[in-house]
């Protein structure tokens, strides 16, 4: 069966979008890749998309979803590598992909990952402190 | 035009096949490859194969060149997340991959090509202690 594989790196999964997605697909990655971050308590996502040229609406709302999913799992979303030419369908097709986080490309959004990590757990000390 | 994306994660280079090898993707990824190496001046490259369930003699031809290509330019190779029936399909096929170091997913990759990136230095800093 086809799937997209998730990389572990530390606190922080890995996916690159090769292949076109259909329906089966993007289902089996949501499952995999809540599966993964609940069982590795991953912090962030990182889904690269450099070597996609063409993101329909179908794709848009997928990784929209996939954002969803990993928020309510306490992980983060960034997305990595877009193509200019994507940037511009995506706005032309009226998503404005709120709620992810965008960066050029993946050392830039390990970056990012690890700020809203470290942010986070600051967040627990202070509230730790306060009880 | 088709090509695998490849992810520039600190010294080292990363890159998942997913979909099936045809002459020309590998020759791109050969060239993509290489000049990624020396741009960066990169100490190692990952190839990730965990979604790989067949792998048949051109494969393991091009992932032997691309170790054969990544040496000559001061880079090590390690391919990761190699399944249980590709290893037993490559040594059926006669094929050792000697020359590239395996590990089981990308984390341990990741280790083995610190430590050599590591040594190397510690050589070269020798190396330089005798002159």
């Amino acid at each position: 069966m086809e799937r997209i594989p998730i990389l572990k790196l530390g606190d922080f999964l890995l996916v690159t979008i090769q292949v076109d997605m259909h329906d089966q697909l993007a289902i089996t990655l949501q499952d995999d890749l809540t599966t993964q971050i609940a069982k590795h308590a991953s912090r962030g996502v990182l889904i690269d998309i450099s070597s996609l040229e063409i993101v329909d609406s179908f794709i848009g709302r997928m990784l929209a979803n996939i954002a969803a999913m990993s928020k309510v799992l306490d992980a983060q979303t960034v997305l990595t590598g877009m193509q200019p030419a994507v940037a511009i369908t995506l706005v032309e097709l009226g998503m404005s992909l709120s709620g992810i986080k965008t960066a050029l490309n993946v050392e830039r959004g390990m970056e990012i990952l690890r700020q809203f990590s470290d942010q986070s757990y600051e967040l627990q000390d202070a509230n730790g402190f306060q009880e």
